[in-house]
């Protein structure tokens, strides 16, 4: 028996003296809630209290008087195992017993080292009895699921990575299986390169008048916004045609800014296309150190692409390992049209690439010259026949500016991909 | 009369339909914790709530059934702030009333722009008349400080800037002088490349023979766990120097793994040894894919130590621009003691450094073979007189084995340089 609920509520506890004491910042709720929300779950309340029984146990209660599922993050690292289990057995009138299956899915994880699995690691074996184990593919740490008076509890672990794999692949499947949401559409635009409040400001008029069963979100991350349009209504196809009305009022717009329209990170869209165009990708960076290597090379399966990097901090690597002219270095500066040039087509040739990427700027908070604010970054993607070269000029803040440029390689990686 | 609390206790309430639904992520919180604990003040627990009246009246009256202080942040939006400082009114039963000095705070902030001072933000001059107006010198938004039964409400808003202005230049003041607070101590001590249940079971009996006055977290980070030793004692001295006692014991149970006893991040340590012992520095990456050189570089003023790095993705990459052998990498493979070490010394030798640094392995999910799973990884450093070469074997999971090997290779970088 499956209650239906039109809008299941949905309140989060995060377990955590190490949020309370300001020491982690607590991001698992925040993309809890993006994806419950993408799934029409509304979330209801996100409490976040400390490694003591009496204050989890509070806080269940009062989730149970308000929402449909409760979802526990925390509390299970092997030191702290003990006290959530033991709450949860206490709260739901059962006991820790031994499992099997749960030994069996730890055992697996440490096969190739098991020197390092220990007594704490096989204690987390135990679980309460009348729990529902969920699978954990990225760590030992249990998950487990209950059931009362309609209502459902899941605990899992802290571990953004664990949680993640765990929400996505696991519990998000099984609540859609249990309750019921109404039909819902979202389409993702990522927009790279335009601040926020500037964005708002140019789609006002266009955000004014949407259709009212037409939701629009803004979803910033450095450098780029992810524009989310949701829609629930009955007919689907009717929904289906309204969103794809939209997005040809905004794709133009928006015409260029627009990176792509479906929800994956840059790097994934980036390797998706050059495995696409069969082309190799080499790197030199000065000022992003190694991000734009690292990026890419974050994706399983990179080695199909990208061919390597020169991260050419010093000036003497430009020239030595670039070939670099010191006379461009000495008239223009590291930070210019010439160099950056230089750069993307000596690393394209020196590592037999198709696709040379240079970036040379200031990220800060020193470095800055006559003309040449912190902030300024020349960034230039080549192939055989051409070179598309650019300069930005970014804010004060060096992470920022680094994420920035890398952000703003991408997508004149793309731009050379679709002149081809 | 200030009454005396050994700890007073904070309630954090956050409100905002934004967190709710994933769109931002509430950093004001953990900034908000970590600056009250540094002063001794105990966060009991952290919620966040939508912009319903209902919804902030129930935080509002469990938070004064537990805390001393309750900090509430957001709500206060120029378009939000009916109904925050409606329902402070509704809850201290008094009634909105202009003020004029948050008026002239007001037009003082739009002199050089009165034409976009418009009637909803001059509403705002109108708050609660039992409330003290608290100075919020980043913004429009009043903050109001309600006193009731010894307990104290404050309401800010919810700009990270503002919010942080007002906290340290106003509130944090007021609440130190408003109640007493015990002599506080923090320790950090940085431990790297032991999981943290290995950790637990190595620490447990000194952890259990702690003085009941010092407290014990565990806070764990990828490949490394940061251990925080807390006490307070109205006697500073006796304080320092039971914690210092500890740390000597500590030191002899954890010898080499502990990387250092501070709170910083690896990286900026790695740079301030660098600097100090005055090397220069390079990397030849390969599973890594640049990600130690992004972090060295993500550091201002890494250029005074870092050189530039070779991301040698491909093994053409390995020979040609580092000079590894091509019999090495046919006998031996490109995962391998030899080949990371011919890494190590050819970036040292080409790009003139006086230390380099090797990553090479199988950050997965693909590229296993007979002998060489997934996880394994070779990291080598070399300086002109010797390499410290170390083989790894990791887990499964891809961008955890990157940021493992990562933290190792500054592990080793530490060990070659206290050798020299």
């Amino acid at each position: 028996m499956t209650p239906l609920h039109a809008h299941p509520t949905v309140e989060i506890i995060t377990i955590g003296d190490e949020i309370l004491i300001g020491q982690i910042v607590d991001t698992n709720s925040a993309w809890m809630a993006r994806e419950l929300n993408k799934e029409g779950l509304r979330i209801v309340r996100i409490s976040t209290v400390p490694d003591e029984q009496k204050a989890i146990l509070d806080a269940i209660d009062l989730a149970f008087g308000r929402a449909d599922i409760v979802l526990m993050t925390g509390g299970l690292g092997p030191t702290k195992d003990d006290i959530t289990q033991q709450t949860l057995c206490l709260y739901f009138n059962t006991e820790l017993v031994h499992n099997a299956d749960v030994e069996e899915t730890i055992r697996k994880q440490f096969v190739h080292r098991p020197e390092v699995l220990n007594e704490l690691t096989m204690r987390q074996a135990y679980v309460p009895a009348s729990a529902t184990i969920v699978q954990n593919k990225r760590g030992t740490a249990p998950v487990t699921w209950f059931e009362k008076d309609g209502r459902v509890l899941v605990s899992m672990p802290g571990v953004p990575s664990e949680m993640e794999w765990v929400m996505s692949n696991e519990v998000l499947p099984r609540l859609m299986q249990r309750f019921q949401t109404p039909a819902l559409l979202h389409k993702n635009v990522l927009v790279v390169g335009i601040p926020e409040s500037t964005l708002a400001l140019r789609l006002s008029e266009w955000e004014a008048a949407l259709p009212l069963s037409l939701k629009l979100a803004y979803l910033p991350a450095p450098g780029m916004v992810k524009l989310r349009l949701s829609g629930h209504l009955n007919d689907k196809s009717l929904l289906e045609q309204m969103v794809e009305d939209e997005c040809v009022k905004l794709r133009k717009i928006l015409g260029k800014a627009i990176f792509a329209e479906v929800d994956a990170a840059p790097e994934e869209l980036v390797g998706q296309w050059l495995r696409k165009h069969k082309r190799w990708i080499a790197t030199a960076e000065s000022c992003t150190g190694g991000n734009i290597a690292r990026k890419l090379t974050s994706v399983p399966g990179s080695s199909d692409y990208f061919i390597g990097s020169i991260v050419a901090y010093k000036n003497e690597v430009k020239a030595q390992q670039l070939g670099v002219s010191h006379e461009n270095l000495r008239l223009f500066g590291a930070v210019s049209r010439e160099v950056v040039e230089e750069m993307a087509q000596g690393v394209r040739l020196h590592l037999s690439a198709d696709i040379g990427v240079a970036v040379s700027g200031i990220a800060g908070p020193d470095g800055a010259t006559e003309g040449k604010p912190v902030g300024t970054v020349w960034i230039a993607v080549c192939d055989r026949k051409k070179c598309l070269t650019r300069r930005f000029q970014f804010g004060q803040h060096r992470q920022r500016n680094i994420e920035m440029a890398t952000l703003m390689a991408f997508t004149l990686i793309k731009e050379l991909l679709e002149d081809e």
